[in-house]
């Protein structure tokens, strides 16, 4: 359990980039970072307006003078700093990532970055060799993964307790998109443009949080082949997709289908999961992320809490409020800083072994992302044909 | 309103051929056609076992004289008599569907079949033009579209409270079979084996409910492609399959995902179904039947309850018990069982006008289920390829 | 499991006092007792209006010479019949319950009643002597407790699946008499009018569906104390209540609240029960009857659902459906009038062992909930003070 | 919508009396106080083992030297710094919150303390007058009240949106204490001890959560007469109850009940609130706090979601994580901190407009609470007596 004591060394002095006050993304990175006394904001260039963005800096308690009009000035002025900032968040758009992150790695920051990544597995790589040769850390931002009862589920796989893995059901849709674009705000603006937004619009703002979560519930299983039909039910998305659909197939045999969508009008679910094996399906949706159905085929339907003493031990060492007290999207951010930090400060620290069997959401986790809609879109464009995974 | 007051001229005579003690599906057909005064049972082939069958019969009310080995005894038993029968249900595994539905109809019955209809559109259409020929009802037991919300959720999209259609999710899927089949029962032993279930095991069996009721909810709109991807996970049940997905495009443009499995681990939801418009959603289970999800983009969700004066008449029409008492799968039953009876009622009196706009499952839906069958196998054995539906 | 063979010896000549077109209770009456072939409708005086009432029962299938203008020509014609009705059903306004059971039993009919059964304890004791006199039945329709899930509780209590019963926790509210009366239906006038509808409202209404039902789970624990707290939030229904709130403790030290209106505005949940044992509690609601909800002290919880091996035999016994299939309030009529059918039938042939042990709604249960209404008005009568059930 | 943009002119200097490793408590002080940058924890008397306690605050980022053994301690140390402390929360058991509240505001410091607030009336109302004449706040940690789905129903009440309120409904139950005390921790030993929980277990530690909402909901009505009906269901908690049942009577005619209970085995749904008017309910549960179920007689039911641009302003001022992402009892406490932060600063500033509309729960809630337990008491000890609530 987590009770906000602290679980590295020392707080680290961190920065953003982007997430000011226009947008809703900064919160959740600052509500994350800041609850266990884990990170500092000490510095920041949160808005294309420099004057608006100073003041919000203000407000968040950063120093005026560490209140940066781009990310070019804060490597500036931080790198030369004794207190300058050592991990810096990056809460841009998708065609941003690239180039900043490569910049903070170069300049010598650690980088917490948003989903998807970057546009292409060839930037993923390139980044991943830049941040191992200056032993900095690349987390990714995959947010709704630091909920205790992911990992109760993926406990329950690894120990058996659901039998040989068969289906794999998942689902983010929401209606948020379903009218035109007249009049949208600038957040629809550059994810509905590939200039901006990279290859795809939902496969990756909201698929790839599927995709990531179910690597985390099934790390043993591999996708052999993919089919991928997207389509742009508003057609000035297209070539950009407002729906997709995916069937996978795995290494041993399962069957997986994943549903993405911004036009499916009314929907307020959110994100739905289902695992079914061979014994027993477990199913979370992050609407209601404290806790899990289990079906044992043949017994009675179980619904398991958080916080409770029966769950697994990764399931409660991620837990903070205790049983019968919800948990919402900002202690799931929490925990996922909290594991970035910790990486960091091994990274740091030179410890490989803690960085061997601790689990995150690293590079690794963001290039299989960019990997899998390099996959999606190949499947896409040759008409939904079945594709093998690359 | 429905309050069992007949609404044909006086009860048909019927039979049943199948149906018997030993299996569940036989209670299904009397319940649904015993409530209202609409039936009355006379005569019966029950069972295989003669002697069972026969004190089955007596025991249901059916003189023991008129409990009959076979079915061939039962229209040798019945053509001939004042007060035979007029209307005989087929409840018997699918490959006898055929042989018996043309005995029965070219003994001048009307029959009332169990779905999948046949093995073929080929006989479909044979039966069509016996049926047609001789003024007969082929009415089929798609047992689930009785229900009064389903029918809301129809009258809803034909005054476009959705919009233009553009997402259907379909799924009906259980765990019954997760297991292998040794030691299985009858029931599975027969749906399991294509010599007696036909090209289909959990298409057929349970995926023609999916595809018939969008039939019933949108039936302005044609599938144009469609792609099955289906497998065994139980390899002795291949070729046929325990799990599928299907995906559809719609002429308009809408896009559908199906999915029925028997291996679904635990799984008690039975179907569900989301039909999305540009404007708003709607969704019902057959495990909730008495109500329906409607989902208005950008405002709150609605949940609509059977027997309500705000719901659409033809809901209202279809309903028994009234609000807040709830309605069971019986209930939908013996509304199908009703509408067949009209349309056998209308045949009889040569009411053509009443066919013509009277709202039933009959050869027609039976027929296209099959069709949808045939075009799910084409692309499956073609490596869960695209094919243009035919 | 129940599939419509026939229980008692033959079907049971069955007649309708009340019941008619525009009313809803009629149906339920005939669909519970006509889908087994354990009755046949043969008589009835469904209508104060006689032309309606006779032009209703001949739509039925009831000779229009069997449709009586009045239960006394009912009597008068069907009393001294060879093939005259054996057992007759009384939905009919509270006030008329007494007087019509009492000719029935007295011309040497079986009676089956609507609730509340009477309006005193005394009339209930003397139609309880009167019946036994003339060993005849008297069924009373509390017509949710023929659910399979309700008799799964009642035996998972009995086994000591909960410990020791601590709390009880029932409701029954809805918010159709939110609004004042004008122009309410002649049900409404009827049920708010002391003269017409005895000492209570909704107390009777809906109040004692929960006591009985209570009674049925529950059959070893007696009410010691009582407080009564009802109120007419529309004054023209004053004396009588459209809101009351019970409190009870039993003989073992169980506390016991209970909440009756028919003005909780918007409520579509209508019944809900909850048993707590000290070591878990069961609970289960009428509007989705076909599961209930274990959970034992920090173990996950647990759904169950109606028609599994897992569950007691005595739910197995009542279920018609079988699993994954919906039941309906229908169904559990069926029970309800079946298991009425079998005590007739036993009490016809003399079978004083079968009725020992054989449960079903009868004169006592009928008499148990008049007590508890008279204990009701009591208490609040007395300024909702706490007084000793008598 | 609530960014972390800080609200007040600087964050204040925090301390802790109680909340440390081995409780619960604590960290839902902390994760709702340090989130926004409002408060900067720099001093605590965490534990009453006092190397544990400074172990702990140093993790927690405290200097060492300002980690003290005692609540005397601290004051002493405090008092005289120009960084000290200016806010201090009480996390301890409840008969020292008088003793420690008086002492700190004694010395200056504003306070934020647990409930219930203290044992009597006449305690509270000294510290209300101690307070008032050292411009000091008192803050109460109804850390429940913080949702904004809690302010939504309050503003549909006061625009009308329900009608005149009729019912109102309330539990607050679990588990947790079924099995009797042998070997419980120490959380639990204080609380069913009258010397250190006061006068009252269950009714105190959870009723009067469900007491302040409702005032919050429904501030323009007050409660004329009370009846309490408590139990200890396990011995040894006597005089003290596990399970108690409030019913009240409001000025406006309305009828309340409430429950609360740490025996009703295996419930995880928490607490459960209703309130129906003449027109409409809402219903609020804070185990799903982002949603209310909001019921209009004789319209579908609607549920409506936090963040959403339909719901009042109220509603919308209290988001932090937008439509769609889960909000947990983390963020409620973060209001309530931030609230009363706010009202510290105005208290500062000499502000009295701004408190005299701003909205926390202050030394007036937190009296209204004990007065209302002591009603409870009174009702209780009289025999489950109706009181006149004074």
């Amino acid at each position: 359990m987590i009770n906000g004591e602290r679980r590295i060394p020392r707080p680290l002095r961190w920065g953003m980039v982007g997430g000011g006050r226009t947008g809703q993304v900064g919160y959740k990175h600052r509500t994350g970072a800041l609850r266990d006394g884990t990170y500092r904001l000490v510095a920041g260039a949160f808005d294309l307006d420099a004057a608006r963005g100073r003041d919000f800096g203000v407000n968040l308690g950063v120093e005026a003078s560490r209140c940066y009009a781009t990310y070019q000035e804060l490597i500036a002025g931080e790198a030369g700093r004794e207190d300058g900032v050592e991990v810096v968040s990056v809460a841009t758009p998708n065609f941003t990532h690239y180039e900043i992150t490569r910049a903070l790695l170069e300049a010598g920051f650690h980088v917490i970055c948003e989903k998807p990544l970057f546009f292409t597995v060839a930037e993923c790589d390139e980044i991943a060799a830049l941040a191992a040769s200056k032993n900095l850390i690349v987390g990714v931002t995959y947010g709704f993964t630091g909920h205790p009862m992911v990992h109760q589920m993926a406990a329950m796989v690894a120990r058996g307790m659901l039998g040989e893995i068969r289906l794999v059901d998942m689902a983010y849709t929401h209606g948020f998109n379903a009218g035109d674009d007249t009049g949208a705000p600038e957040a629809v603006v550059w994810r509905t443009n590939p200039r901006t937004a990279g290859p795809t619009f939902v496969l990756g703002d909201i698929g790839t949080h599927l995709y990531y979560l179910s690597e985390v519930v099934l790390p043993h299983l591999k996708v052999e082949k993919l089919l991928c039909d997207r389509k742009a039910f508003i057609p000035s998305r297209a070539p950009l997709e407002d729906h997709a659909t995916v069937l996978m197939h795995y290494d041993n045999g399962a069957r997986a289908r994943l549903w993405v969508s911004s036009v499916d009008a009314g929907n307020m679910g959110s994100q739905r999961y289902r695992f079914t094996g061979s014994k027993a399906s477990v199913a979370w949706s992050d609407s209601h992320p404290d806790q899990i159905v289990y079906q044992v085929q043949g017994e009675p339907e179980r619904i398991l809490h958080h916080g409770m003493p029966y769950l697994e031990e990764e399931s409660l060492a991620a837990d903070r409020m205790g049983a019968l007290h919800t948990e919402g999207l900002g202690d799931s951010w929490a925990n996922i800083y909290l594991w970035i930090a910790q990486a960091i400060a091994a990274a740091d620290a030179g410890d490989r072994a803690f960085l061997e069997t601790h689990h995150y959401p690293g590079i690794h986790a963001g290039t299989e992302g960019v990997r899998w809609l390099e996959n999606c879109v190949r499947s896409a464009d040759s008409g939904a044909a079945w594709v093998d995974f690359e």
